[in-house]
């Protein structure tokens, strides 16, 4: 659940005179090209020593890239902070930049600059996250996926109702929150960031085994499961009661899409090999396959689902095809370049600083935290559990994978917060609780997936 | 030389609203994510379908891209408008897209998203062509490049001076204009765009030809006249006289950047080698690529030389070393997918209204222009014909080569009248003698090249 629910943004007031001012502001492109030619350069440069330092110490490297986004983001240097961050207008370092590059000292003229080159990094994060779901999509087998559905619902339904279950009950009773906060706190532990959790896996070779295949299942059951439980929180916050009209809509256009999606990818499939057989310039089937994706995620977004979920689901009806191999070939360089950025900019965007055990006013909400991380693990790493009879199952592990929140649970929170749902120490522990499961997930997963199964993959892969 | 003189750009007005209402307005990133999955869509379907016309007709498929952009921008749907052109602040189409998907009637708002898309638009199209770039260095041969920099300083060289002098002669003569804003619109005349003819170069197999190598060869020495002349008419317009010190630096620092690449590439590229034989994690080699060429950039623009030249030394460095099959490899789908956006933009940016030929304000520009284009195609077309002795030479494709005038010629009509250099038809008719440069060469070079050397360089490739 990416970055959505426009309709919580409260309305803008009328200023025209931005207009005039803007566009003056906006012409000098020279300014904002070389800052942002500095700003990827800082950008992969951060996320790449990351990524190498725990490649050295046995860590998953995507853990390099967030840490690198920590380094660079809000909690530290305070070059790429967003505009969900308070400190967003005062913005130090990437103004100190932009007054360096362009010799200018006017105020508004670079904050236009660096809401430019933040848009810029944000559209460049949100389309990392859509290749990446693409590719894995394409490395995903349907028939596979298909066969482990009913495990993958039941790790899912399992994985949200224990831990929104458990949460409502523990920040009720033993915190003493009224029941709308609870619910609201509680309903971010049930969501799992499929993007986290399926480049830790392809990092581990273990997309196509069948514990990989039900924790990507899983996740995207969970993704959709979510969206229905952000809706009826939503509803809940703003009115007492719930919006059944509104529930039934996102019932009825999920389950059409998945239902569309299975009863129609060999159709979609033909028809893609069709028209990228006819082409031809040398990137056709390239961008054929970005047309397709793109298509597909503004598809799933028009019937208020995820963007991802639909280029993920272009991935898999394009993974059967005899372009498949090709595809993925062409794709692998690209998302390796824009993936970073996607997990770069989570990192950055998170805010460590509300959460300084120095200050005794971050009490009530780091004890609140800790409570929020043992259910969020516990509930989600258990889930695996749920799943009886096949002892070839790697269970542990597939709980472990539900583990991260990631964007998914950032959202909720920012959510919860805008709609005056959270206090400042409740709104804290639920954005440590989505840093925490998302930075333990890689290193946990690593632990858990069997070291002599991976290298068998590999193994498997390279002949 | 690519959109840099930021010491042109007029100084902004305080106006300190700006900061309070524009962090109101980025924060809604859900509904710019859609816009630019859409906006992508509309521009990868426009230029794709371009270009599989062109390639159906014979034509260079890059000539579908930049009709894609005329298609998509200022001249017809208003789909891509950029703050250089008059209607950017009414831009129609993306302002209702932007209210229907965000569901939204406020013009500020919009107005703020419009300026997010368009910053990402550019930020990509400036991103592609420095890949565009770095993959052209690494396919050039540097050993073969500096065998032919002699013919390829004359070729420049005659190419400069020719059409500058047979400008200012008869703008001044015929037209009756005055010395400044004849020298002025002259200057425009001497650049040109190595973006394009690299492209056209690429796609029919040429660049390893020799006569490639000197097009490319000339056409870097050409971005680094341009940029003197530039810095010479840019002061002669300001104050009337030429400031010999601002000249003397710029002709030090190209030098030493030249000088510096030949000097140093050996050191360069084995240090490179080092340090990626030790990167432990699967996207080393392309993210130290990838930080190389935006190093370079960075440099290249710090000394006043044009990003996209670093980029091009940067490949060009590696072009030589062991990993460079690798990273062209890896490049190559990168630059498919972003370099369209840069031709769609430029094709975009290119006004055809202020030229309506039912307009009879517009005869003058027209007449002018015509007199310009000219002098545009004689001036560089002839400029191979100086390279004497060697009958191997497809003279007519190197002069040729050197047409376009692309984003160059665009910058030198932006500064001229931003300083008021030029009247309304001079300008327009600066607009479309580059237009029609740009368009028209990919069609002439693809008709000069000879096909059996074509065919013949294309089975090489294959073996």
């Amino acid at each position: 659940m990416l970055l959505t629910y426009s309709s919580i943004v409260s309305t803008v007031p009328d200023a025209s005179i931005l207009i005039a001012e803007t566009e003056r502001f906006v012409h000098d492109e020279s300014t904002v090209f070389i800052a942002l030619i500095i700003l990827a350069l800082i950008i992969f440069l951060t996320s790449k020593i990351g990524e190498e330092i725990c490649a050295w110490l046995k860590l998953p490297p995507i853990l390099g890239q967030l840490l690198g986004g920590l380094i660079l983001g809000v909690s530290a240097l305070h070059i790429l902070v967003f505009p969900e961050n308070d400190s967003y207008a005062i913005n130090p370092a990437i103004i100190q930049l932009i007054q360096w590059i362009a010799d200018i000292d006017n105020a508004d003229a670079t904050f236009a600059y660096t809401n430019q080159l933040i848009a810029i990094s944000e559209g460049a994060a949100n389309l990392g996250v859509l290749a990446l779901l693409f590719l894995i999509g394409l490395e995903s087998d349907f028939d596979d996926l298909l066969k482990v559905g009913p495990q993958a619902i039941i790790v899912a339904t399992a994985g949200v109702f224990a831990p929104f279950g458990l949460g409502t009950l523990g920040l009720t009773t033993l915190f003493g929150l009224a029941a709308v906060p609870a619910i609201f706190a509680s309903a971010a532990l049930t969501a799992t960031s499929i993007g986290i959790t399926a480049k830790v896996l392809q990092e581990l070779n273990q997309l196509k085994s069948k514990s990989g295949q039900i924790i990507i299942g899983a996740a995207i059951f969970d993704d959709v499961l979510g969206i229905l439980v952000l809706a009826v929180v939503i509803s809940l916050a703003k009115s007492g009661s719930v919006d059944m009209g509104n529930l039934a809509i996102l019932l009825l256009s999920t389950t059409l899409f998945v239902g569309g999606i299975i009863a129609l990818h060999k159709p979609l499939a033909a028809a893609f090999m069709a028209v990228t057989s006819r082409l031809a310039t040398d990137s056709g089937l390239l961008i054929a396959g970005v047309i397709f994706a793109l298509l597909f995620a503004g598809i799933a977004h028009a019937i208020h689902l995820e963007a991802i979920l639909g280029a993920f689901a272009a991935g898999i009806v394009l993974g059967g095809t005899d372009k498949s191999h090709s595809l993925r070939e062409q794709f692998q360089p690209i998302v390796e370049l824009v993936a970073p950025i996607f997990f770069v900019v989570i990192g950055a965007k998170t805010d460590l600083t509300a959460l300084n055990p120095a200050n005794p006013d971050s009490y009530e909400g780091l004890a609140i935290a800790l409570f929020l991380i043992i259910v969020a693990i516990l509930g989600k790493g258990l889930a695996g559990y749920c799943l009886f009879g096949d002892s070839q199952l790697n269970r542990l592990a597939i709980g472990i994978g539900m583990i991260p929140r990631g964007e998914v649970g950032l959202v909720f929170a920012g959510i919860g917060t805008s709609l005056n749902v959270f206090s400042e120490s409740v709104s804290a522990a639920v954005v440590l609780m989505v840093i925490f499961t998302t930075f333990i997930t890689p290193i946990l997963l690593r632990g858990v997936m069997n070291e002599r199964q991976i290298s068998r993959e590999i193994a498997t892969d390279q002949i």
